[in-house]
């Protein structure tokens, strides 16, 4: 039997112009789902794991495309709940060259949104689970998910199931203070943090210093102070951050450091043409758990999150469809894209 | 100078999966843009008047988005207002044979249905109009907005402006009792009232008799009363009421009524094959406008309006794209569908 | 809990042009899956059953592919055995109006074609099953396939299941001898017999008089005599005979008939436009198999076949994406077509 | 060795909005090219003759997918001049229902409309061929090209060639008193004349009685009197004439009538689902030349004619991908539409 | 209200095969519209002027279209007048890597060719303006248009209305020296002069030392050269150069100078990936225009027009699809592509 | 008249999701077709040449459609062997960044592959030809393809006719000791042989020092060693190797030595965007025999290859889509991919 792992979240529709087209100038939308913990699922599903992903979704046809999305990855949908009226939606405009993606949200008042503690039964979700994962975004929803997102947290740790967070700080759902106080805490039971080169100081002002996003500069040093920190505070036993270099909407510099409370393990740094940025972040959390659950040493677990995510980025819609055998060939050193027939 | 009329309603996203495909398969959306009184603005605008449609969409690129598919059609969209934060959506799976077209509302908490009376200036918006159309869907959207209803009905009648409403009964947006309601204080104030065969029956219990909607029996000479009765409750000075026979998804039987306080006028019957049935009472209704404020003789009006909304249901999307040129020749009698080279 | 059935068949990928065009005139395919007990199996599955397919596939990204398009629409996989090195293949082209549509095989050496009794663990598969199914195709694809069907049914038989057998004769894979051989042992062990217009003609020699396939003169009637000399034969506890008239390849006429050993039940007859005809006797063979094991009367069943194949027509794939209540509803009479808001 | 058959006229490039777009609402043009008397040599190359097509096109890329296009279909197009500057276009939007389709033509200037005598060696192009054919539309592209048709005309006579042509009248390129003169001096050269219900009309003023084509009633008696007008004038050995009943534009009757000097062959009527209109009468020609060429009975010709264009009706672009087989199979009966395994 | 701006010139059909097929390749044509002063008012336009294009297109449907995709984006098309047969085609197949990006012209005889000076009413177009712009291609249509072209600078003169003026030499359209000659003769009201890294050479002669365009060598120096001649000649208030450097059909070098007969200003050099080319320097001239109508200072006004076209090549179609925020975000210094959530 | 080429081999399918989607994504596939040999024809046919293709395809549609392929691009059909069952098939995704491409095989006992002597009249298909050009693939279908390989090589010898080889090593058709052993008698007739950086290695065990193809590392010097070690096995005239240096799936580098048994001839290096990978190395044979047969010298021959193989990657499916005049402008130098207008 395969281990098994639980993702919590929101499951939006995605509506994204084709190729490089502006929103303005389209006529057809992509359709595909996606949403961090969700993206999570999948990335597991593909590793063989069984991988279960709760949420809420209406009963209708465009909740039941949702959870259908999620079925033909082999993420196991049975405890996600079915009701309320609308599906979240974000708008995704990809970018290129010097021009960056947009995305516009439209996820108030969806069924995950305005779900009640009444639609989740943990101790049956939680049956046999090895893994808990969700993310910043979920509390971020409303108070009431908030609440949910912490009696989760309470009952994985009543059953000894690690719990891993990645920070994703959205400033479009709530503010720094907000998100400070709620994050801080829900972190208190989570196991294994996970964050990007921003979120730690968004979320709960720990800075790395000589860092300016903006302008691809990203002094991987100082992350070093930043995960200590976090330690120090939360008492995680792994903080793992990812250090994007953004050059253009089209070339992004990627790789990540991983913190276990003794060392610090740095991975490879790879140069992306980009497919698709969206979920690039999940990916990096669907490798470090895997990792993770099959006791990879600390530098094998960051170089296949570091390669899973690198892999993500060429991969369409926000799905990471890589295998093990892909991740590792990549984590082992083959980049060169020669063809395999 | 064409002469000005002026719609009020909501715009909303229309994301329907391609050709006949169910929404489950649906891999992406077309997206286009729709609702009855913008359907109605872009008829007009078609047919060479100077058509203004009024509504309140986000700044954002959804909303301009939007903005834009009437802009390029020839709607006046200066008073549209911008601002709020979503863009309404319906979701439309086109039907076929013996299955049914499906539609799923998203359209609660839009720009529109959050609007304020500060938001419309009719004043200014009303200058120099002849005509002002809304549908029973606009005052349905909120109390709010059929308050701004109302004030634009007031302000249409004080300017002596020609009113007319298609009374447009949606289930999903109110109940009959509550439609009723509101719909009655407000039709004091509609000169040409526009409905099909169960409007009127769902809004005011004004019924036909021998009529079964799902059968595709349509008593045309029930609706004569219908038409009577209304016109005593409201002393409308016309009436017109479409009469669609069902026989499937892919075809329609297709005629109307024209009351004029005097004498019934009957169209001819049409035996339509669909492209895309959405929007075909709302073309019915930009034909009867432009037969009106062009003087048609009773029988010539009736002729145009069910010529117009013929053609439309021929064409896919919302929009009723047909000249006038080309609703004369139908209206004419050549209805055979020969090259035209 | 829901109710388990068991199909058993190959799953082909479908390469078909898009729209009407021809196979010579395709720079694209539109590449779906199907098979007539895949087809089954979703069709149960969107009723809400616990259906699960078994076949062979490779372990290959296209054999990957077929299996995920059974987990979109929730048929339970994991009795799918992975190897081999071929998925088959069958290109469809679609017909119009004379023009008849077109299937080209490629599914010689397929894994499932090459499948060894060593695949499949009769045991644990029909572990709790309530219902087994399979078609003519099947036990066609060679001698290994037909011994392993074999063995199935008499596992199945073994454990009180109740066996469905499509008769479904394709020329292409066997002569009409070998089909009557290999099908006269199977159909032993067979409770309801599923046929066509031509099947019993073809498999076991039993004509129904004045009937001409191609001129689309069905002789209702006389498949009483075929339905009653099946009976005779193999003791069937049931008997469905679809009865399709081909008017064009647009328009065919639709009906079919049941013989309960007791009496002849014929269902409505159906004029349906024609969206993909392909799974159309699958999508009647899942209806009949639904409303059995849901114990309707006879009437009630043979009109919920026919009208969830009914509905089938209007769907693209070969899978019938249809619900429970939409069949409902056109088994109860309405097929107006209506646009359900 | 395989029968070899000249035709001469334009090829243009053909841009036609997706499915049932309107030419305003569309973002993407198919791109295909056709003409009458290319199709013609696509058909009878798709029955296995040695057919040359003989025009002129520019060297630029759009020339040469212009040839392209029809060497991919086996049509010889070592004839075709290469020179001048523009591929003509005209632009196709399919009609659906109560809407005709339109046509808009932008072919004046074309290469072909240019061209000189200098640019076709007839006795090279004519070596060895059995039979010349051309349409009423290359004479109308200017007096430059009726004057190459002439001499085309006289070429072939020297060498005993069977000439063939379609009046194919087009007002956008010439009047009717031009048309007249111009083609009564080329078919003088002409043995088998072929015409639709109004070309003889058109060109010649010989009308049927009893006739309104916008009405879709035909009167097939009355052309019998048009054929035998036209055999007087003219002396054709053959004379064809189709016969539309156009009931709207997804629903055609089809017909066609011969006449031999000695009797009239009226061949069985279609009621036609439309795919594609436009090529429908070269098709019909084709299917004439195929079967004269063969020697078929006049009732077998006229059958084949009009089995071949009815099958057209069904298939996208100009070009009609038929085979002598699928056009026998309708000739003999089987016009059910039943899928081909 | 707006400050108001008129272009004039010719919108295009632009005719290209989807990604990176080549015409051979092409079954399909993305239809869009362009042409250089066009796609200066569509900028504009986005930037919130009141923009007006001048033109002539036929009153068909492909005219419409034309009219339709700037109205679409906020242009006011009041003054095109409507008439004349075609709308002038460009094929354009785009380049990748060392293959360039190739166009086809089809434009000559268009209803812009051939228009006349009976078709515009200056006093009327230009009543309120603040700015007239034009490119070589508008006079290079032929005499006729340059006449007109000439009186459309009196006109505007008289008004005191600012002239820029794009050289945009097309050889395909005059030789050198009628270029040199027509376009002296309207340099003379010209204030704005604009021109890329050949255009003084092909039309005035006037070179800059040390380039090869072909190698990706620009020397940025020798342009002050180019400059100051082009005024010493002209008198232009100024002139501004774009600075080219083609490393690949993907990968372009960008760059402008600015010189206002006081200073030289350079703008930062931006490393562009393209998604599209074409219209890349009209979508300088647009932001050079409202830069300038805004009294941006020099250095201010070069960043931004060379922003505005950098972020241009990373938009589909003729159009530069951006806004005045996200121009000033790039010249302000946040290229890093970083997704906007 | 035009120079003959002969090519013999497989001509497969070629199923392509679109863009960068993963087989796991694809709903549908580009439909292209493709072989190592047809690709040479192509190219060849595209330089002005009669390139005929030898191979054996089935009578169906699907064999039909390949056989239009060639057509379409001037390739000569004639000797195209029609029967057998399938066409091979090979599924293709195209990769990206660090993602490389994956190709799967379906060709197993296609029509070529099960063919025997009697399907090719060498005497008749050798008529005329100056070059015979085949790849390692085709004797690797089959001992029986292998055979008529042989064959073929007997009879062009008799004829003196140039035999060039492409040694195309694939490991999923054969061992490594196999195809030593069936080359090493093929290689007996061949006078130009051509080789990637790895098929002397795989095939003939001769290796270049230095080199990792996996990490773009190739050692150009070692080269020259391969090529000698293979003339004085083999006597070749010419031996002629592809060095490809493989950064990621987007980027590489390449160029080309050629060993005219006097001296070395290296080509300039390329740095490639690329749009499509398959066919590059087919590419490089197609400029080489075109310059070979056309005498440059070797300098040009080694340039016009490599140019028009570097060329190719910019295009699309397996065919090179170039002009003698695009190679030349490359291999002339101006690789900036300005547009050509």
């Amino acid at each position: 039997m395969s281990k098994k792992v639980v993702t919590f979240g929101e499951l939006m529709l995605r509506l994204a112009p084709e190729g490089y087209y502006r929103f303005v100038q389209a006529e057809t939308f992509g359709a595909t789902y996606g949403g961090g913990e969700a993206n999570v699922a999948v990335s597991l599903a593909n590793y063989g794991l069984d991988a279960k992903f709760v949420t809420k979704l209406p009963k209708h046809e465009i909740g039941q495309a949702a959870v259908n999305s999620l079925r033909r990855y082999g993420v196991d949908t049975t405890y996600i709940t079915r009701g309320g009226d609308r599906v979240g939606i974000y708008y995704l405009e990809k970018g290129a060259s010097q021009r960056p993606s947009k995305v516009i949200y439209d996820r108030a008042n969806s069924a995950m949104c305005l779900a009640t503690k009444e639609d989740f039964n943990w101790d049956e979700i939680f049956e046999g689970a090895e893994w808990f994962h969700f993310t910043g975004i979920t509390p971020a929803l409303g108070d009431n998910v908030a609440e949910i997102c912490l009696e989760a947290c309470r009952a994985a740790k009543e059953r000894n199931i690690t719990i891993s967070c990645d920070l994703n700080y959205r400033n479009k759902l709530w503010s720094k203070e907000k998100a400070g106080e709620v994050m801080g805490k829900l972190c208190e039971y989570v196991d294994v943090c996970i964050a990007n080169e921003e979120d730690a100081a968004d979320v709960f002002g720990i800075k790395a210093a000589d860092t300016d996003v903006t302008t691809g500069t990203v002094n991987h040093e100082g992350y070093k102070d930043v995960a200590k920190q976090l330690v120090e505070r939360f008492n995680f036993s792994k903080v793992a951050i990812t250090l994007r270099g953004s050059i253009s909407a089209n070339d992004n510099k990627w790789a990540a450091m991983l913190y276990n409370k003794e060392d610090f393990f740095f991975s490879k740094n790879y140069l992306m043409h980009i497919v698709d940025r969206v979920g690039g972040g999940d990916s990096f959390g669907g490798g470090l758990i895997y990792a993770c659950m099959n006791n990879f040493d600390p530098q094998q677990t960051i170089e296949f999150a570091v390669a899973a995510s690198c892999l993500k980025h060429s991969v369409e819609g926000d799905f990471n469809q890589v295998s093990v055998d892909e991740v590792m060939k990549l984590s082992g050193g083959d980049g060169s894209g020669r063809v395999q027939r």
